[in-house]
């Protein structure tokens, strides 16, 4: 075919484009959302009473700031509930421990689960082991997750968290216990998640440890003795659910059925309010949303700002969601999702056709300034829910936040409204209002199609 | 009277105190003593099962240290259980808040206590409030504590929490609560303590949040609503137990009636292990003690080190041991107890005698050379439980640690050994052997006698 002509960004896009930058550099509408979100709803779990106090909160909000149009789509998810959750060294040192059921766990029987502990130091020790020596037994694998600027090794200590409970269940094991997986090493508080059992009935319970729980276990079992625990989960899946994904838009004037695609997701795991995660996520995409919205004119192209449902126990709102827009994928102009807290944006990648990297460098000398280096080698992997239309041919950006402390606070009561900070926030917001504005506003689009980028190497 | 001989110190025992402290900033005999307390008993509430299995401990211990003479003395008060706790914001935004029920607090009806909050600023306002605007409600006091290199703002944080709970209850309030007094802005986590309540027939439930769930309580407060909270704490003082101070000896060679009293308190509150407070100061103490035991020979008054029961419920073993041996005050060559963490001694004070003061520079010139700055203008309270024998006429120090992050762990889940660096613990151990043994050491006494140092401002 003939040789793709370059997609381009004209000088006065470029020139709105900075100083929508730099407005919402100074801007507090992302701050305002975030915290109106933590405040008046909270904890959100997804099929939670919250969850649809949620849904009418980002409804309501989407209307307030002005988006021309606001609607949902549903999302059906197994229903899971966390009711209560107890655990104890038994002996030989009896005492409490702090830890939390992860999603998906079963509850123990009623009066607890009592049995001997197996420590693993990592997921290829416990795949390595022999069935006999885990049979009846609690596994506990130790891993410690470290703290880094990109927050890698949440590849490994999620996988402790998602993979190893059925594995371990497979070896015939009575429960399972991590080390959270989480950056707090001084932190008596347990780091929720969702856990890989896709069979509930060969599931088995699982929960989280403290990281200072872990160390004083870690000594108990020092000791050389036989040390027994109890977990006391109720907890469990009950039915099933159906929330909604709730969608904003700032209607394209030239092609409104062409969408720039930004979002968060709506749900939150219970201990703490979802301030990052992922509120603030759902905030800066907002809030881009409506600083393109109060230009004197709408873009090009539609701005679809999407507050997805259920993320957290496996992407339910984004699966739903390529689903429902897989055949349309080819209108998707480009996308990403903010998931990795409120620390400023440090770097960008792309999965774009090569006719329009030209654009995606325009789009980088506007965000530089800010602080956002562009790496040309690295795909874009669209984010967590959005990664999903990514996987259907969506082109997409990757905009890493700066996570040092996101683990620290993930998952936990930690995660709340003081662990953002406003200027922040507002960098993020700065990102995403001028990357959206300049695609929308693109001569030429980013190579969406079906199947464009499989094997891009994203991994988001 | 003839003017009083000076004290004086040899110098053959300022070199032993010298090598006494060196050794002892190199030795892990203290960090082996608080890792084995907190590691084989954990928290131990007074008159929990975990009291007496740490006074078990406490006796085992003191005998495989080598101490000459263990035993117990009993102490009784009021048993307070603590069974669960729970709370949240019923109205306008419902959601759950961290929190923990305070010492002495009965618990709340069965289904728990529905009511309107109010909100002081300051225990000030409070005291001022008319008790019409009080009645029936649930009292909030916001005051936020400050962390300080002293600690000196748990003068006004504790006096929220002791003095408060009773001014509201006599002014009709249903409930009350405060900030925790404690300066871990960001985490979530509630810091327990004791309150006033002298009559339980007039006591209301009391709990502490979290400073997070209080910067919430404070944003719903600001939206001008009427806001309604649920306390539900299965709490309350349900009967007398008799527990015990634990005491070991190092017998003095020539006046085994003559005493130095050193110790720390050996209960703790439950939600943690107790690790910064106290067993930090049981540790400190008995590894001092245990240090001068292993010298040549012993030195030539007795060492005796107490392990003080329920502390943290007002002073019970205190004040039970000052009962007791009031009238041998004068037998009480000097005495001083840890009880502020494990952070380094940097500051030392002293009531004693005038014609003491040149032993007392002695003791000082010793330490100054790992951090210690001698306060001569300040007087010397004794530390917490023995504070009470100081208020009976007994000679006294106080060696000030650095508690500039006391605050944000104590009384709170996050109590736990990795909050203590071994290093810093030595330092203590190192303070507490060469102090002792000179004042053991010493020609001539530092002043005890029956209400000897009344008035001299020692506030602990
Ligand atoms: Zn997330
Ligand atoms: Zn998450
Ligand atoms: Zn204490
Ligand atoms: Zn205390």
């Amino acid at each position: 075919r003939a040789a793709d002509p370059a997609t381009t960004i004209s000088a006065a896009t470029v020139k709105t484009a900075e100083q929508l930058r730099d407005k919402a550099m100074h801007d507090d509408t992302g701050y305002r959302i975030v915290e109106s979100l933590t405040t008046e709803i909270g904890p959100r779990l997804a099929g939670s009473d919250a969850d649809q106090r949620a849904r009418d909160w980002a409804v309501a909000k989407f209307k307030a700031l002005g988006y021309d149009k606001v609607y949902t789509e549903p999302v059906t998810f197994p229903l899971w509930v966390r009711r209560s959750e107890h655990g104890a060294i038994v002996a030989p040192f009896p005492q409490p421990l702090v830890l939390t059921a992860l999603g998906y766990s079963p509850g123990t029987p009623k009066g607890g689960l009592t049995a001997q502990v197996v420590k693993f130091d990592s997921l290829d020790a416990l795949k390595a082991a022999d069935p006999t020596s885990v049979k009846g037994k609690i596994v506990y694998i130790g891993y410690r997750m470290q703290r880094t600027k990109d927050g890698h090794d949440y590849g490994m200590g999620s996988a402790v968290r998602t993979a190893g409970p059925p594995i371990a269940a497979a070896k015939g094991a009575a429960g399972y216990l991590l080390r959270s997986a989480g950056t707090d090493a001084d932190q008596r508080i347990a780091h929720t998640g969702v856990t890989g059992f896709r069979d509930p009935a060969k599931a088995i319970p699982a929960a989280a440890l403290s990281n200072p729980d872990s160390d004083q276990l870690e000594r108990v079992l020092a000791y050389g003795k036989p040390v027994t625990l109890k977990l006391d989960l109720d907890c469990g899946v009950v039915g099933e659910y159906t929330g909604a994904n709730v969608i904003g838009e700032i209607t394209g004037r030239k092609h409104p059925d062409q969408v720039v695609a930004i979002g968060g997701h709506l749900d939150s795991w219970d201990p703490g309010t979802g301030a990052i995660d992922d509120g603030a996520g759902v905030a800066i995409a907002m809030a881009a949303g409506k600083l393109i919205h109060d230009l004197p004119q709408r873009p090009d192209r539609t701005i679809r700002v999407i507050a997805f449902a259920n993320e957290e126990m496996g992407l339910w709102g984004g699966r739903a969601y390529a689903d429902k827009h897989a055949r349309e994928v080819a209108k998707f102009q480009l996308g990403t999702e903010s998931d990795f807290g409120a620390g400023p944006v440090w770097r960008m990648s792309a999965s774009v056709k090569p006719a329009a990297r030209g654009a995606i460098t325009q789009i980088a000398n506007v965000l530089e300034p800010i602080g956002v280096a562009y790496d040309a080698k690295k795909p874009g992997g669209g984010g967590s829910d959005l990664s999903q239309m990514h996987g259907k041919g969506m082109a997409a950006l990757t905009l890493t936040q700066d996570g040092t402390h996101y683990f620290d606070w993930h998952h936990t009561p930690n995660d709340t409204l003081d662990k953002i900070d406003p200027k922040q926030l507002a960098q993020n917001v700065a990102v995403y209002a001028a990357f959206s504005y300049m695609a929308a506003q693109a001569d030429g689009d980013f190579g969406s199609a079906p199947g464009a980028f499989a094997g891009d190497g994203a991994d988001e």
